[in-house]
């Protein structure tokens, strides 16, 4: 499986993947799966993908070179494309592009055809913008009220960036939410591996700012390893535990439960489920 | 969609459930999903359903009257086992009844057999156990390494009882746990669904010890609601942020990534993926 999180606020955007690929549990690999697109000063965009890794190799090595006819004028390319949504629908198009080729024959062996991707960036001109690509080539847009995308095991790792992230959270606070979502992860879903790729670009710069390979000796994620899980637990700790002092009208857990059917139990063997 | 968590620890048993069934997002109801089975100073027995109400419905009707032959002397029904074990063959028997008589037509109706249990308690003379029950009417047992079980929308309140619960920890702290895990799922799933079955069991008692049911009124899981999100972020906040000066030897993030290859970069249009 994957675990890869994009994220869009105000300050710039943060990228997070994993890097394990499986096919079965005894056939794990190692496979980055962010990819950078870069011209300096004029464009910058990332590229995350889930799913079939067939299906996204091919998508990568076809992006490259994916024209989009236009009505009038050039092709779209993602190297030409004025705005990040033109870009998007190229990406749209090359993924179309490996449907048509593939999919009859994955279908034919009983394989969907799977590819989820996470494409974000800057064209100079216009404003950061990130998207979610579906298997379809179709996509949507993150905005202010959803200002983050996941794909491939998001669940585990999805309460922290809801609690966390709004447009506003500055960007190293974005990264490190980021890698404790991924702790999560990764303690959870065997499928979810390291190294870990972090890139965190700052608005308008149109070029790479700060990319690094995370592994296990990686003393930043070690830290947080740590602390997060030991943090956790001490808050948890400081909360009261419930009391049940047998009164049901001043119990904190029973005071409104009057309103609701008691809950069904059975106490003779041949009393029946009302 | 369902979320329910049976933990055995070595002061008793805690069992919570949600009460939300849908058929589509359009069509939710309240079904109570917490059902005790109890002989006073005999055995105390618990069970928490998911998966096709149908189903389950029919199984809790069914395991009332459900009689296991045996080779010699007397059928085991629930109420005559001499252990959990036992009880919950008798259980998986009558899942097992349910499928004889419903699966053929589910199947024909294009639906899936689906039935998920978590089935605990304790009967006079054995110790406390607490079973996981597949839709085959197979079962898995708790152990001291795996303490808890959750059927349903397991994963977003995993990581917190993965963090927190052992053999030893007390009935009160692990009921807390338990409504943390479930208040991170409720936010995330909306097919979980208030009020919620809370039932805390202390060892030897044999007769239903602690039960609560909680809406969106209950002073204490309101608290649990506010404080534990906001104590998070303050939590959160007090970790570090990755700093990036920089300088790929003394940062933190980059240290150890010399050893991997850098992450795939194209800058140039014509570049070719390496």
């Amino acid at each position: 499986m994957t675990y890869c999180v994009g994220i869009r606020l105000n300050a710039g955007l943060v990228f997070l993947s994993d890097s394990r690929t499986n096919a079965g549990l005894d056939a794990i690999s190692t496979f980055r799966k962010m990819i950078i697109y870069e011209k300096p000063g004029d464009r910058f965009m990332v590229l995350l993908s889930a799913g079939n890794l067939s299906i996204s190799q091919s998508v990568r090595e076809i992006l490259q070179v994916e024209k989009l006819p236009q009505p009038d004028g050039e092709p779209l390319t993602i190297w030409n494309a004025k705005s990040m949504f033109d870009a998007t629908r190229v990406l749209g198009s090359a993924v179309r592009r490996v449907f048509e080729h593939d999919a009859a024959a994955l279908h034919n062996a009983g394989v969907d055809f799977n590819a989820n991707m996470i494409f974000g960036g800057q064209i100079k001109g216009e404003a950061m913008r990130l998207f979610h690509i579906y298997s379809a080539g179709n996509f949507i847009e993150a905005t202010r009220e959803t200002c983050f995308f996941q794909i491939g095991e998001s669940k585990y790792g999805k309460p922290i960036l809801d609690r966390v992230l709004t447009p506003t959270t500055p960007l190293e606070e974005a990264a490190k939410c980021a890698l404790v979502s991924m702790d999560s992860t990764l303690k959870s879903n065997l499928s979810v591996g390291l190294p870990l790729d972090l890139l965190v670009y700052e608005e308008g710069k149109l070029r790479s700012d700060n990319i690094a390979v995370i592994d296990d000796q990686n003393p930043y994620f070690r830290m947080i390893r740590g602390t997060w899980g030991q943090r956790l637990r001490e808050v948890f700790e400081a909360i009261d535990d419930p009391h049940w002092d047998g009164s049901d009208t001043t119990h904190p857990l029973l005071a409104p439960s009057e309103r609701y059917e008691p809950m069904r139990k059975i106490s003779r063997p041949d009393e029946k489920i009302v």
